[in-house]
C-alpha cells in the first residue's frame, strides 16, 4: 500500500505533466499554422479565416509576439466567459447540457467533501485501530488513517457514517432533481423556440406493410389520408440508393481534382495546361490534358447519376418500407408520432423524425421480428463480451508470444531471437493486444448498436454509452477492487449469497483507495490535460495538410475534429461519479481529487466545445435520462457497498438503518422517471401549440 | 410419504365429494325456490321470471317432476353449448376471455402430459435408484418411481429431461403466442364493433392544476379549446358529493319502504292503512300512518337533495381537480388520451375514461407526488405483509391460547377451564386466526390497491390479483416446498448464493409431488365442485328472502351474486399453471390431476358465467397481459428449478444446456410485450377510424 509520500510523488508527477501539457498547448495554439487544429469550430462557422499576417513569411507559421505567451493560461477564463444561452446558440443544446454533467459533479461533491472532511475525517482519525494493527505488522498507509478502516469493529462511531450516508444521498438526489428539472425546461424551451425546421413537422413511419395492389408511396398516402385527414400534408418514401451515393461520392472527388488543376493553372505564371496519366494512381497510361479529362469524366458521371436516380425512383425493389410523412401543423405531427396507428402494433410504427443529420439510414427498414431477434443476439453477445473478453485476448496473447510466433512462422525465428526484438515481443505485445482491444471497444459497441437497428445516430451513441458504462463498471471498477478476470468474479458472485456479494466488495473498497486516487490523477488530471493538446488530430492534420490537401475543401475536411463522442466521454465521467459516491463515506480523502477532476474537465471541455468539436447532430439533450439514471445507480451501488462494509464491521445495531436508503433511492428514481422522462420522449402538445404553427 | 394406495383413497374421497356436490347441485337448482340463486344472471337481463306454476302451492317451491332429476348432469353440455360470440354478447368480453385461461391450461397441458407419459415416465420407471434406496431404508412412494428421483446421479438419461424441457417451453410459448394474438384480435374487434357509448368519446383528465383566476371548469374548457380546438366538445368536472350520495341513498331506502307499505295495502282485503312507530327500529315513538309518513319524508329529502346539489355545484371546495372531457370524434378522444398535454408531465394527465360502471370515484383527485409516495408505502407494506404476516398472527394466536385468555380476562377462567371449551380453544382458535387472515387477505389487498390510487375498478382488481399471486407463490408454493415461515425462507435465501437457491428448492420439488397432488384434488376438484353449489349465496339469499325482503327490488338485491372476482380467481388458476409447469419434467404423474382441474373448472365456470355471475364492469380483456406475464414467469421458475434440481444430480455435461431456456423465454416475453401489449393499453387510430364516427 502506498504511503502518503508515494501518493505525493504521484501527484507531483501528474500535476507537472498536466502543467506541461497546458504549457505546450499554450505555445502550440498560438502558432498560426496550428490555428485550424485548435479553432476548427470557428472555421466551420465561417467566423474565422486563415491568419494572414502581412509581413515576414515566417510569421505565417510561427507566432513571434512574445506578449501573447506570458498569459499562457488565458484560454481558461475565456472558455468560462461565454454565457450558457450563447453557448447553446454556438454549439447546440447537446453540448451545453453535456457540460452540465461536469457541473453536477462539482455541485454534488464540493459540499459532500466539506461535510465529509468536517465530520468523517476527525471521526476516523481519532481512532487507533490501524496503529494497533501496525504493531501487529499489518501494513497500512496514512490515507487509511483517514478512512473507515481506522474505526474499530462494533464502534458506535459508525452511526456518523450512516447519518452521513443519508445526508449524502439526500443531497445528491436534491441536486439531481433540480438538474433534471432545469434540463427538462431547457429542452422544452429549446424545442419551442427553435427555428422552424421541416423535421418538426415530420414523422418517421417504419414497417409499412407490403401491399400487393399499391406501391409503398400510394399506400402511405392513402393510409394517412384516411387516418389523419385534416393534418396530412405530404410524404417522402425512403430509397435504397447505395449505388447512387457511390456515384455522387466519385463525382465529388473528381470535382475536387478539377478544382485543384484549375487552381494550379491560374496560379502558375506560364499558363501551361497540366497533364496527367489516366492509369492507376496516375503512374502509367496515356497522357491527357488533366482539366479536360476531369471535365468530361464529371459530365459522364452526372449523366450516370441522373440515370441512376430515375432507376431508383421507379424500381420498386429500391423503395424501402419506410417513409417520412409531413403534416400541415406541428400539432398534427405530434399527434401522429405519439399515437398508435394500426391494429397491429408492429406495423406503421411512427416516431418523431430525427434531424436529417441524425438519421442513421441503413436501419430504417428492419422488420419488427428481426429487430427483436437482433436485440436478443446483441444482449447475449454483450454479456459474453463483458465477462469473457479476456479469453480471445489471452489467445491472441499466446500467439503474440515468442513461442507462438516461432511456431506459426518458423522462418521468423532468427529475427525473433534477436535480443532487442525478443524483449519487445515479450514486454509489449501481450499488453498491446489488450490495449488494442480497449481502443476498439467503443467501435465494437457502436457496431453492436448499429446491428440492433436504432434509427438515429443519437440513439446509437446512447446505447453504446450505456454498454460502455456497464463494461467499465465490471472490468475497471469491480476488476480493480477484486482480483481476477470478470468471468472469475462472475463465478464467485454466482456462488455467493446475496448478502455476501456487497460484503466481499465492500471490504476491499477502503484498501483500494490509493489505487483509485492514482487512477484519478493519471486518467482524470493528466488525461484531461492531454485532451486539450489534441495530439492525434494535430499530427493527422499536419500529415494530411502536407501530403493530401489539394484544395480548400480538402483542408476543411482535414481539420474536422469530429464530435465530442458521447459514447465514450459520458461513461468515463460516470466512473468518477461512482468513485466519488462510493468513497464519500469510506475514504473522504479521495474526494478532493474527484473535485479537481470535475473542475479541470469542465474548463477543458468548455474550451473544446467552444473552439474545437463540431457537433454531428442535435438531439436536444435526449441523453439526460440516461445520465440521471447512471448517477442514481452509482448512488445505489455506493449504498449497497457501504452496507456490505459495515456488516463486516459487526456494527449490528446501526447497519440495518441503511436498508431504507436503496429503497428510497429507487423510489426517487421512479418518481423522477414519471415526472421528467416524458419530456425527453414525447413532445407535449401544449409546447407545440404555443410555438408558431404553420398553416 | 404417501403410497399409491393413500393417494387412491384421497382421490376416491375427493371424487366422491365432488360427485356429491354435483348431485346436490342438480337437485337444488331444479327447485323453483332456488331459481333466483342459480340463474340470477337471467333475471338481471330480464329474460327470466319467477317460476309461477299454476297448480299446487307446494310446486311453487319444490320441483316434483321426476324426469328432470334423471339427467342430473345435463347442465354440463348446456354450459358448453353456447358459442363464444353469443357468450361475449351475453356476459361480456371479460368473462369470455377469462374462460379462455382455463382453455389455455388444457391446450398447454394435454399435449405435454401425453408426451411426458410417453417419454419421461418410461425413462424414469426403468431405473432402480429408489429400489436401492429402499433397501437402505429410505422411504419413497410409488409415485416417486415415476419421477426424476428414480434416475441415478450422473445418468445420461437426464438428456431426455432437458430435451423435454425445451419442447415443453416451446409448446407453452407457442400456445401463449397464439392465444395473445387471438385475445388481442378479440379485444380490437370488440372495441370497434361496440355500440356507441359516451365513454368512447371521453377522456379522463386528472391533476388539473389549481388556478387563481379561473374555476376548474373554465380552466379545463380553455385548455382544451386551445390544445384540441377542432375536436373538443364538452366537459364535466368531478364533484365531491359524499353528502349528496348519502342523502340519495337514504331516499332510496325510504322509497323502498313506501313501496312495501303500498303493496301491503293493495294486497290486504280490508283496506286499513298500515300504522308504524317513528322511533328506533319502529319499536317505540308515536304511531303514524306509514304511507303518509314516508311520502312526506321523501318529499323533505328530495328538497334537501336539490339544495345539496346546488351547493355542490357552486362550492369550489367540492370541485375536484379532475374532469371528463368529451370530444366530437373518437379520433379526437384517442389522440387526447394518448398524447402528453402539458410541459409538466404530472399535470393534465389524460387517459381513456373508464366505463362509468368501472370508475373508482374516490381516487380521481390524488396529486402526482402523493400518488408516488403512496405507491412506495404500499410496496413496502406488501413486502412486510408477504414475509412477516405470520408475526401478527402468532401474536393473536398467543392471545387466543388458554393462558392468553386467562391472563387477559381472569374472570373468564372458570368458563375456559371447562373441558369442552378448553379443547375448542386449544384446537381451533389458533387455526381460526390464520384462516380468518387468509379469508380477509383479498380484501386487504383490495384496500391496499385502493390506497395506491388506481382510478378504475378493473385496474384495482388487476393490481390486487398480481399481489395475491405473489403472496401465494411465496406462502403456498414455496411455503409448502420448504418448511418454515416466509421470513425464515427469505433469511435463508439472502444468505445463500444465487445458484444455491434453485438447488435448495429444486431438490425438494420431487418430494412434494404427492402433497401437491392432494392439494389439487382438495382445492381443485372438490373446491371447484363446491363452487357450483354456491352454498354461501344460497344461504344468504334464503335468509334475506325470509327476513329482509319486502319488495321486488329488495329481492333483486338479495340475489346479486357479485362478479366473478378476478382478484382471487385468476391467481388461483395461475398456481395450477405453476404446479403443472414445474412438475411436467419432474413428476409427470401430477399432470393428469392438473388437466382434470382445468377441464372441470372450465365447465363449471362457463356455467357460472352464463347463469350466475353479473359482471360489474367491462374492461375488454385488459387483464390479458397480466395473465400472459404470470404464465411466462411460471415457465421461467420451472426452468430455474429444473436447473437447480439437475445440478444436484451431478449431470454436469447436460445441465448447462438449460441456461439458454430462461434467456429465450424472457426474450419471448419481451417480444410479446412489444407485439401485443399496446393493443391493451392504447386504442389504435386505425380501429377508431374504421368505427362509425360521430360528427
Amino acid at each position: 500500500m502506498a504511503t502518503l509520500g508515494d501518493l505525493g510523488v504521484g501527484a507531483a508527477i501528474n500535476i507537472l505533466s498536466a502543467f506541461l501539457f497546458f504549457v505546450v498547448f499554450a505555445i502550440l495554439r498560438l502558432q498560426p499554422f496550428n490555428d485550424r487544429v485548435y479553432f476548427p469550430k470557428w472555421y466551420f462557422k465561417g467566423l474565422r479565416e486563415s491568419p494572414t499576417h502581412s509581413g515576414a513569411f515566417v510569421r505565417k507559421f510561427v507566432n513571434l509576439d512574445f506578449r501573447s505567451y506570458i498569459r499562457f493560461l488565458n484560454w481558461m477564463p475565456a472558455a468560462l466567459k461565454m454565457p450558457e444561452p450563447e453557448l447553446i446558440d454556438h454549439a447546440g443544446l447537446d453540448s451545453a447540457v453535456y457540460l452540465r454533467i461536469y457541473l453536477i459533479g462539482l455541485k454534488i461533491f464540493v459540499p459532500i467533501a466539506f461535510l465529509a472532511w468536517a465530520v468523517l475525517v476527525p471521526v476516523n482519525w481519532t481512532n487507533s485501530t490501524l496503529d494497533l494493527a501496525k504493531l501487529a505488522n499489518v501494513t497500512s498507509s496514512d490515507i487509511d488513517k483517514l478512512s473507515i478502516s481506522n474505526v474499530p469493529a462494533k464502534s458506535p462511531r459508525f452511526w456518523s457514517h450512516i447519518v452521513m450516508a443519508y445526508i449524502f444521498t439526500f443531497w445528491t438526489c436534491y441536486v439531481l432533481l433540480k438538474e433534471y428539472e432545469t434540463v427538462a425546461k431547457m429542452r422544452l424551451h429549446f424545442l419551442a423556440t427553435e427555428q422552424r425546421r421541416p423535421d418538426q413537422f415530420t414523422v418517421l413511419v417504419r414497417n409499412v406493410p407490403p401491399d400487393a395492389d399499391e406501391s409503398t408511396s400510394e399506400l402511405v398516402e392513402h393510409f394517412f389520408l384516411v387516418n389523419h385527414p385534416d393534418h396530412y400534408l405530404t410524404h417522402q418514401v425512403v430509397y435504397n440508393a447505395n449505388k447512387l451515393a457511390k456515384l455522387v461520392q466519385k463525382r465529388k472527388k473528381m470535382q475536387n481534382w478539377l478544382v485543384y488543376y484549375r487552381n494550379k493553372v491560374s496560379r502558375s505564371k506560364n499558363s501551361t495546361r497540366p497533364l496527367m496519366k489516366t492509369g492507376f494512381l496516375g503512374l502509367w497510361g496515356t497522357k491527357v490534358d488533366a482539366i479536360e479529362y476531369y471535365e468530361t469524366e464529371i459530365e459522364k458521371l452526372s449523366n450516370d447519376i441522373a440515370e441512376e436516380k430515375e432507376r431508383v425512383a421507379n424500381d420498386s425493389k429500391s423503395i424501402m418500407p419506410a417513409a417520412f410523412v409531413s403534416f400541415k401543423t406541428r400539432w398534427g405531427a405530434a399527434v401522429c408520432a405519439q399515437t398508435q396507428q394500426s391494429r397491429d402494433p408492429t406495423i406503421w410504427l411512427t416516431d418523431w423524425a430525427p434531424e436529417p443529420r441524425d438519421v442513421y439510414w441503413p436501419n430504417l427498414a428492419i422488420p419488427y421480428v428481426s429487430l427483436s431477434v437482433k436485440r436478443l443476439i446483441m444482449g447475449v453477445a454483450f454479456f459474453f463480451l463483458t465477462f469473457f473478453f479476456m479469453i480471445p485476448i489471452a489467445i491472441v496473447q499466446s500467439f503474440a508470444s515468442l513461442e507462438g510466433i516461432e511456431k506459426a512462422a518458423p522462418f521468423l525465428k532468427p529475427i525473433v531471437e534477436m535480443k532487442f526484438i525478443k524483449s519487445v515481443i515479450a514486454g509489449f505485445l501481450p499488453g498491446i493486444a489488450l490495449k488494442l482491444f480497449l481502443i476498439f471497444l467503443p467501435t465494437i459497441l457502436m457496431i453492436m448498436a448499429k446491428f440492433e437497428g436504432f434509427t438515429s445516430k443519437s440513439s446509437l451513441e446512447r446505447r453504446a454509452a450505456s454498454r460502455y458504462y456497464l463494461f467499465s463498471f465490471v472490468n475497471v471498477f469491480l476488476g480493480s477492487i477484486i482480483a481476477g478476470t470478470a468471468f472469475e468474479q462472475l463465478d464467485t458472485f454466482i456462488h455467493q449469497s446475496a448478502t455476501e456479494i456487497p460484503k466481499t466488495i465492500g471490504v476491499a473498497i477502503p484498501m483500494k483507495a490509493t489505487f483509485f486516487i492514482t487512477y484519478i490523477m493519471v486518467d482524470g488530471w493528466a488525461g484531461i490535460a492531454a485532451e486539450i493538446l489534441m495530439l492525434k488530430p494535430l499530427i493527422i492534420f499536419h500529415l494530411k495538410n502536407f501530403f493530401l490537401v489539394k484544395t480548400d475543401k480538402d483542408r476543411e475536411e482535414a481539420m474536422d475534429p469530429g464530435s465530442i463522442g458521447f459514447n465514450t466521454g459520458e461513461p468515463r465521467i460516470q466512473l468518477y461519479f461512482l468513485l466519488g459516491l462510493v468513497y464519500a463515506t469510506v475514504t473522504p480523502a479521495l474526494l478532493p481529487f474527484i473535485i479537481i477532476f470535475f473542475g479541470l474537465a469542465y474548463v477543458v471541455f468548455r474550451h473544446q466545445i467552444i473552439n474545437v468539436y463540431n457537433q454531428e447532430y442535435e438531439s436536444a439533450a435526449a441523453f439526460w435520462p440516461d445520465v440521471h439514471g447512471r448517477v442514481v445507480s452509482a448512488l445505489i451501488i455506493s449504498q449497497l457497498l457501504l452496507f456490505g462494509l459495515l456488516s463486516t464491521k459487526e456494527a449490528a445495531q446501526s447497519t440495518p438503518f441503511l436498508i431504507a436508503l436503496p429503497v428510497l433511492t429507487i423510489w426517487f428514481y421512479r418518481y423522477c422517471k414519471g415526472r421528467f422522462e416524458p419530456a425527453f420522449v414525447t413532445y407535449p402538445l401544449q409546447v407545440i401549440s404555443l410555438a408558431p404553427i404553420a398553416s
